[in-house]
């Protein structure tokens, strides 16, 4: 008799789905094993995984001075040797000493402060407000290993029961329903409106708010995500004003999902913090309480492999903060690489640096490049039939929505899936390409959509828009009614 | 109004607790501040951690190899300069090559398998067939952010609610009650028998699970720490064989601690791995569950910031796999280095490679100083009135036990605190030792002790020594009845 089964084991466990690691990737990587095990057996000789915000894995390069001191870093006895000065920048080695220098022993290999480096939380908490304007405490700041970790703590300390409601947009990432499914909480549903670019209403927000209410549930919190995953949009001020307005008058804490800030891709958007539009708005540590969630592993770094990130607590008691550390400290601390990367992420070289010119002409290069890819894409997409796609504000992503005919829904069904899986399912099998079905993120009851993440290299894009644009064609075709 | 406050936020995160970065640990930093501000303000000059298993804070050097690699896969692009030649050994250079090639894209800044990279995995599962002489699967192999995080998975799995009781040591690494309280579980709790040295009676497990179950509890797992933390017991081979056997018939699945695998001290006690000593019984996949945790922050090697670590997971169906990957899937991947930190450990450097005779001996340096360590300080601890210390067969620990007289234990409740964490305090704020009291970890109701770690450096243990002696001294004094 085995000693677990699936009757048997944690009922949350079963209920969570993470679709960006789903069955559609799933298929994708037996589809890889099969190209290399029998070359020639499909009509493509690669798989593109246009699933998931991982750039590196796709070919973009890391930024040069971030991995010097990462490198140096990690073995420091070579800091003093004369060919180091021929292998790494004058900054870089600069850097690598200061930092060495802000933990104790110069121990990268010791376990830290369970909140993070304290050195390295002060250059955090500098570069917060270098880029607010307002004041950032080094010791909000708690160091996880990616932003992932930091959701799931915030989630353990607020979800108490089913009875407790989390506000999430929908579509949503589905890090946040995986995560309040797994602490036993109930998402509570916003939609963000289609056809206003994504658009987040108050409007909406108090109708579900007040519709939870009426069930019994207790919304605790607000989940943003801005720049939008899976939609792209960037919140203007204004709107941001009225969320911040609504989560004090609510009680509700703001969870801040802003690790796509560098990720803004059009002149009339600009990135603007939550807790800089509440500071600015005259509300302080005492009027409302903020998280905002920043990684490594988005912005022009993309370094996803080195699970860096934090989040920034305000408008917390110190009964509470104290409990917030317990939960960091169970898990002694988050990698320290990816700690030193955080921190360089929110204090690059600055003009008049050795590596400040590569600096700058590698981050220029990758967003310029994304803001064309994105540009590209969304272009491609409103050409296919039946597909509409909102503009790519920022963020990696495009979201397109697309009416199948009735025959696809039907053949869907006689599949056992639902129409987007079954679109992404033929796509996948007729050209390699890798999208994330619309109901892996939620979607509006009868739409369909897809993800489809800006990330292949440009070189790659073209053969992306046709094998897209031939698949759906034939796709349509096939199921004209 | 604040709409977070400790009655309403999540009662297991209230409830849990975590000694060995607790409330002596919070004291000591704050002293350690008054030193830096006010200088000469205590009878000594530093604070001598001896909480926690963290050896590079003290002063323990990494292994220069591992280091070299981890360095030269942060920053590929220098691998083929001639400078880099003169700093870094030929295999190290070579082992860094095999390790980028392993990673899809050589992409070191890329999301891997959630599992973690299937090369390393291979690595690591060669690594354990040859420890054990038993076949290993690279496909059971999942790593993870240090061990923490594969035994929050597990408990995750295995918890539905307070009705779920794990079998755990007493006295136990906190890490097991903390993620037991966060996960709503109930701990069954079985004595070691510090009499016999800590040992594990089978007829002492079979009490407790009986006990549970007349509860209403049903005993899901049992947790063995081997070697022991904080105990530092090296469990004998036929010990081990009734705990598989007592596991195999009640359907217990067997979560092994075994993170200390390196660390052993006595010529008479020898590391074999539970999965080991199950197969060389005869049972397969099929007779009984098996988790193994590794860590790269104990051992030799200490890499506690590296965060490197996994869990082998063996003899559960495709369905529950499944359900272990997708809480993989929930936080995407291990960091990368850890992940590479992880396959070294398990695949050093072998006879007749460049580095192989240093890497022997700072290995062998690291191991036998432990040793000495170790013995000097339960040597000094045997010494002291009223003090009496089990052997360090293993791990980093050493858990005396202390008798304290009744006027001490009276002071501690006028003090409201208990008397092993007032004599911990009153250490600390004496010397600068820092223990953690015997609570954290659970003890026999009316007995105390404390956990000290085996980890300053050979030339501070002297000092460690003579202040605790005479500390020790003026403290039973005081309180003498």
């Amino acid at each position: 008799m085995a000693p677990v089964s699936l009757d048997t084991i944690n009922p949350k466990v079963l209920k969570c789905e993470y679709a960006v690691r789903g069955e559609i990737v799933t298929l994708a990587q037996a589809v890889q094993e099969e190209l290399k095990s029998k070359p020639g057996s499909r009509p493509f000789d690669e798989i593109l995984y246009c699933n998931i915000g991982n750039p590196q894995s796709l070919g973009q390069q890391p930024i040069t001075f971030f991995r010097e001191v990462l490198a140096l870093c990690d073995h420091p006895s070579i800091l003093d040797k004369s060919e180091t000065r021929g292998l790494f920048s004058a900054d870089a080695i600069e850097r690598a000493r200061q930092i060495l220098n802000q933990i104790p022993g110069r121990a990268t290999g010791a376990y830290s402060h369970s909140q993070g480096i304290k050195g390295l939380r002060d250059a955090i908490a500098a570069g917060i407000e270098a880029r607010d304007g307002f004041p950032a405490d080094p010791n909000d700041i708690f160091l996880t290993d990616g932003a992932s970790p930091a959701v799931h703590m915030m989630m353990q300390l607020l979800i108490r029961s089913e009875k407790d409601g989390i506000l999430c947009p929908i579509p949503q990432y589905p890090l946040y329903s995986a995560s309040i499914a797994l602490h036993g909480g109930t998402l509570v549903p916003y939609y963000l409106d289609e056809a206003t670019g994504w658009g987040l209403e108050v409007s909406e927000l108090k109708k579900q708010w007040a519709d939870a209410k009426s069930k019994g549930i207790t919304p605790r919190a607000l989940v943003v995500i801005n720049p939008g995953n899976p939609t792209g949009q960037v919140l203007a001020e204004n709107n941001q004003k009225e969320i911040v307005d609504f989560c004090k008058k609510e009680g509700l804490v703001l969870l801040a999902d802003e690790v796509y800030q560098e990720n803004v891709y059009v002149p009339e958007k600009k990135f603007h913090s939550f807790k800089k539009v509440a500071r600015s708005m005259g509300y302080g540590e005492k009027d409302i309480s903020v998280v905002s969630f920043q990684s490594v592993s988005k912005g022009y770094y993309g370094e996803c492999g080195k699970r860096g990130g934090y989040m920034e607590v305000t408008g917390f008691g110190p009964e509470i903060r104290e409990q917030i550390y317990k939960l960091a400290s169970v898990n002694l601390c988050s990698n320290i690489s990816g700690q030193i990367l955080a921190s360089l992420v929110m204090s690059p070289p600055k003009v008049g640096d050795e590596s400040y010119e590569s600096y700058s002409a590698e981050k220029d290069g990758i967003l310029s490049s994304l803001k064309r890819r994105a540009k590209t894409l969304e272009d491609a997409f409103n050409k296919l039939d039946g597909v509409t796609c909102n503009k790519a504000e920022g963020a990696m992503y495009l979201f397109p929505c697309i009416r199948l005919p009735e025959k696809a829904i039907k053949a869907a069904e006689a599949a056992k899936t639902t129409p987007d899986n079954f679109y992404c399912r033929s796509l996948l099998n007729a050209t390699g390409i890798v999208f994330v079905p619309g109901s892996g993120f939620g979607q509006v009851l009868g739409t369909w959509h897809f993800r489809c993440t800006i990330l292949p290299q440009e070189d790659k894009i073209p053969a992306v828009v046709s094998r897209l644009t031939e698949f759906h064609k034939s796709f349509m075709e096939e199921f004209r009614e």
